[in-house]
């Protein structure tokens, strides 16, 4: 029987146009390949959104892995700046180009393939469980959420999971991510009453306040970061008005922050303290200020412990790159997962994704397939 | 001789739709009707703007009264919202009604039917000029300031002058201006790096440096007013940034501020001051803050004195109300004239000037007319 090929298998992903929802043809491609290993493969679909739940071995075992990862990818943006079709998959000099080569269908390519192989090889005492979803890069509510909605539902389980997402920033090999932080964004609306701005007294201008708050938030330093996490931060992201009128008091300010939060922090209490903060101006400044927040994931951490260690030491014996456990970086489906069993992510170099010409080495599809194989030899060992 | 019917002329100036640009035939209606009565007439146009420079008797006499004023006004807005047609100067109940109908038709038929009158039935020993212009209410930038250099350049000359402005809040006859407080505006771009929210060491924020500027900016008490002139105040008019996505920083940010000022500053001054406080803030977060400024114009006062004195008694003696001197409100032509002679300004009840269903009661023009007429007689006395 001959192997798995990961990168023929990136490849064909990648010819499957699935910017999110669409599915593009990419799960279906991932079903009939893991159905004919053996795999049972059930189509979770919700609120337009395909999603893929497959398993090896016997339903709720005990000793059962997990991979989880996404098919679907972001927009090309603008197709002309490519050097190649964003859906080719033109392999030029041992890289392999098009939406997708990193985040993430090479990740998914290269652990399906890997439990292919695992599992015609040395079938294990166990079970593997693949989530594979096509709402990542979307709104993610019905995606790895609804992938872990039916787990609950019918008695799926995995014991731990290894989310595949790029997470090297530079050297194939050099991080794992064992947490993430957490991520929230607050709009907030000040409302005045609109005036000339000649006469500002019969007036009250938002924007004073508004500038108040937000030079309040920025400058407020949330911590200094913990063993495993970098320090929290707080990010202005927009301040608008609107107003074209220069002898104009406009009646309303907006502005918004998006705050990344390690676990010192709880989107909830986070809440409070923006709250009070928003209060305190608005008292100052004697007017109403509005806040609506939405908590995109709360940070988690799966501390060092036997998952990490099993996967660092793939990782190096594979690589020869002791990779470092880190917390950095933006969310990913592992925020859904770790509410489920512990979870580490492993992948390749994220250096082009979501770019122009996003492109792979061929050969660190198969190293990360070999990381991957790896981990599966280990755990089930 | 009928004497001049300083209402129905209003009416007749309101049917004439001179939105800024357009002359609309009011300025044509005017030049007829000075020109009858022995004002030798000259049309002073430049950049597309229509204005009126009107002497009766010797020009450059050393005992020269002017006036100024405007005939162009403001757009209807929404036209469904007014209860008559806006340029239909129709009368109910003594009221008339009509875009323009206080700012400024009115003042401006009231000193031209007063100066026609007195001209003919008392001839001074001395001149009366009329500057009228139909770029009062766009940029100011081909109307009253062309006349007055028409008026350099051909040895015209006002010895004082009168602008027909409305003047008083609420009574008529309350409020004489022997003021302004200048305008300013100056808009500020602070431009960073953009990047990812999760990163923010890698972008450079631009928005906490501007929401620090707009706060300084806002805070600062420029004065405590002086014997003429209210406190000056600023007002943050906009801040904008335009960025949608909530996990990007931003690279740039803009704000915009608008200062009325009285006679302890100057433009040039507060140019300096907003310029070293931009550059303060651009040091503390080690970005560049550019600036724009536009001045609209400086502060000024006529102190009070035989000018302001004669225009008082005028109004006093006629309405039987002793009014104040103010240096209140926003900007107005006497800004230009200040610069060429001695200049108050007193007109009608302001209150529905711009608004929907702009209206006087015809009885104010009538008052208002023979407030102007007072004043000649006791200037030529």
């Amino acid at each position: 029987m001959t192997r798995s090929d990961a990168v023929r298998l990136t490849a064909d992903l990648i010819r499957c146009p699935s910017v999110t929802p669409e599915e593009g043809g990419a799960l279906g491609l991932l079903s009939d390949l893991l159905g004919a290993a053996g795999f049972e493969c059930v189509r979770v679909d919700r609120g337009g959104v395909c999603n893929l739940f497959a398993r090896w071995g016997a339903k709720g075992h005990a000793k059962t892995f997990g991979f989880n990862g996404h098919t679907d990818v972001v927009p090309v943006g603008d197709e002309a700046a490519w050097s190649v079709p964003p859906f080719g998959a033109v392999e030029k000099d041992g890289i392999l180009y098009g939406r997708g080569a990193t985040d993430m269908k090479s990740g998914v390519a290269a652990f399906a393939a890997a439990a292919v192989d695992f599992v015609r090889e040395t079938p294990p005492d166990g079970a593997i469980v693949l989530t594979i979803t096509g709402d990542e890069e979307g709104d993610a509510v019905d995606g790895t959420r609804a992938l872990l909605d039916h787990m609950d539902a019918t008695g799926e389980r995995m014991s731990v999971c290894l989310v595949g997402e790029p997470t090297c920033p530079d050297r194939m090999g050099e991080m794992i991510k064992i947490g993430r932080r957490g991520s929230m964004t607050a709009w907030f609306t000040v409302t005045g009453v609109q005036g000339h701005s000649a006469y500002p007294h019969r007036a009250k201008n938002p924007l004073p306040a508004l500038a108040r708050l937000m030079d309040r938030l920025a400058g407020h330093e949330l911590d200094k970061g913990t063993d495993h996490f970098d320090p929290s931060t707080l990010a202005i992201v927009t301040i608008d008005t609107g107003n074209p009128a220069t002898n104009v008091i406009p009646a309303q300010g907006r502005g918004a922050v998006n705050i990344r939060f390690n676990d010192l922090h709880s989107g909830a209490g986070l809440t409070d303290w923006l709250r009070s903060e928003a209060d305190a101006v608005a008292a100052e400044f004697g007017l109403s200020i509005d806040m609506e927040v939405k908590i995109s994931g709360e940070s988690f951490l799966t501390p060092p412990g036997p998952l990490s260690d099993l996967v660092a030491a793939a990782v190096e014996d594979e690589t020869g790159v002791a990779p470092v456990l880190s917390t950095s970086g933006g969310t990913s489906d592992a925020r859904f997962v770790k509410d489920h069993c512990p979870v580490v992510e492993f992948g390749l170099v994220g250096q082009t994704m979501h770019q122009v010409d996003e492109r792979v080495p061929t050969e660190q599809i198969q190293q990360l397939k070999a990381v991957y194989a790896r981990i599966l030899q280990a755990y089930f060992a």
